[in-house]
């Protein structure tokens, strides 16, 4: 394992040490909790978003606190979900007295323990509520997911409902809008190489010089078939060939298109699958919207791969997509 | 060689057309060239900024085209010089009547076919001049170069350069801020693994299971010590020693930061990196103007590793610095 940290134990501790440091008029890390926070938390009146999940997945969640997107992430070790504590120390800085909302990707220790921290919320007066996300499509239950695993497409459910926190939208109202963009968003991701987490330093599966996982998770959980590498077009065929098989119908909508790469993938491969993205969807009768998103939006480590997601859009959710944000993984200038 | 791509003699096309697609509204890429221009273009009476060089530095260069920054981007064959024709094309496309500005990294075969390009272009009554970057510190002279490298501290020179052309700066002017900025600024990188470009199929070159290179080239040339991977403070030591031991006196100066992944790195890693970089530029006197630059802005395919740029501002530089740009790679939403 080579990697550029001072310790396996305190890689987290490290990196949003660096991100505090770095992005200071933006968030604060709330000491010894491991939790980001919007610096000008708690916003009063205003619904506050709260994500979290393992660290690894950079800038997810971290990255992504901010106006306009989330009041807090709790960063967990490395692919290991943060604790109700945490969840609650989040709670707790960024409730303005409208309510905590929790977006929580599909993976079952994350569920049970937001459950918890809501629970612990509400003993101290701190309405809560939450949406499951579980847009991947690759499989019906996985390694540490009961159901379909929640991955990329939990970016737009940050993106919209910070949005419509800002403007005003009642805790009931966040939960109908993150559960509509939960039901129309869909993905898949596939990978070249495994990751190797700091703390275990070993890679969390082994992959052949010449093989693909087809339907991988971010946690290197199983997917749907392993072979031999393919040509780009034909990674894409198939994975566009499943979530347009999906039951989200996104054909003659308007749709908000994300290439994501997982970590160790260069721009340029995630360009090359979207020109065939964009072929295929075009074919198909979908409509991009705007730009799409291609970048390193959820990641697993230095992992090289990319996923896939589409979001079939509705007029409410348009102006908070495009609605202006401020979060440390939007500003390369 | 695993890569997402079709075939390796045609990514660079493959890929332009999925920019093309993605960001229709932003760039165009003149058919043939593998020119990527702002899709305005040529905009009257202002400036156009040219770089470009061999692929592989994704988002650097066609990623920074747009309002603001570049109006052209030249892309070569991986890790190989463009030729004096796109740049020549590139000129032709951009040339608003106030000159075409060349921003070329110190690499020979850029600087030999920019300077072609500018004869094409004046013997065309297009006026042209160029800055030739050189803010790596860690070799006098290297493999394809005389003198010192160009790196990342040339993002910097695009910003600034390119905020003063909208401001209406004329060639000479921004030749003058051009050299100013480069001669304000200075890099270093260092690199954990190879890389591979689709072309060749093989690594640029081979470094062990438990060894790293302080002071690679974004080609793979050699640095300035090949040794045993250390923690990162030990490493961003090393490199800062080096930058701030260099000719530009930081100390006690507003700087500009980038902590540039070289692709394959986490972004977990560059933070790790950067909360030591704040330490030491804090004990030393150097004032972190703003938010530092953290992320993939020049990188080497997948490499993992990171370069260090330190800028030294000016009153002239630092609103150029933070106007407003529209570019490819600074759109996460």
């Amino acid at each position: 394992m080579k990697k550029v940290i001072n310790a396996p134990e305190r890689v987290v501790e490290d990196m949003l040490r660096g991100m505090e440091l770095a992005h200071g008029g933006l968030i604060r890390v709330i000491p010894e909790s491991n939790v980001v926070v919007r610096a000008d938390a708690p916003v009063e009146g205003k619904v506050a978003l709260v994500s979290g999940g393992g660290s690894g997945h950079e800038p997810t969640h971290g990255g992504f606190v901010g106006p306009g997107m989330l009041d807090a992430a709790c960063a967990g070790s490395v692919f290991t979900s943060p604790t109700p504590d945490q969840m609650f120390e989040a709670s707790k800085a960024v409730d303005g007295g409208a309510g905590v909302f929790y977006v929580v990707k599909n993976y079952t220790g994350d569920v049970l323990n937001f459950e918890m921290a809501g629970e612990l919320g509400e003993a101290e007066g701190i309405e809560t509520d939450y949406v499951v996300t579980n847009d991947d499509v690759a499989v019906e239950d996985s390694t540490y997911t009961s159901g379909r695993r929640g991955i990329a497409g939990t970016i737009f459910v940050h993106k919209i409902c910070g949005a419509a926190a800002d403007d005003g939208k009642d805790l009931a109202g966040i939960k109908e809008l993150a559960e509509r963009v939960n039901s129309n968003v869909r993905s898949m991701g596939m990978a070249l190489t495994s990751c190797t987490p700091p703390e275990s330093g070993e890679p969390i599966f082994d992959i052949g010089e010449d093989e693909m996982e087809i339907g991988i998770g971010i946690h290197g959980e199983p997917g749907v078939e392993r072979k031999n590498v393919a040509p780009a077009d034909q990674i894409v065929d198939e994975m566009l060939e499943k979530i347009l098989g999906d039951s989200v119908d996104f054909s003659g909508s308007e749709v908000a298109v994300m290439v994501n790469g997982m970590g160790g993938t260069p721009v340029m491969e995630l360009y090359v699958a979207y020109a065939h993205v964009a072929d295929v969807l075009e074919r198909e009768g979908v409509q991009v919207w705007r730009m799409p998103y291609v970048g390193d939006y959820m990641t697993s480590l230095e992992m090289a791969g990319f996923s896939i997601t589409l979001l079939k859009l509705d007029d409410e959710m348009k102006p908070y997509l495009t609605a202006p944000c401020d979060v440390a993984a939007g500003r390369p200038f």
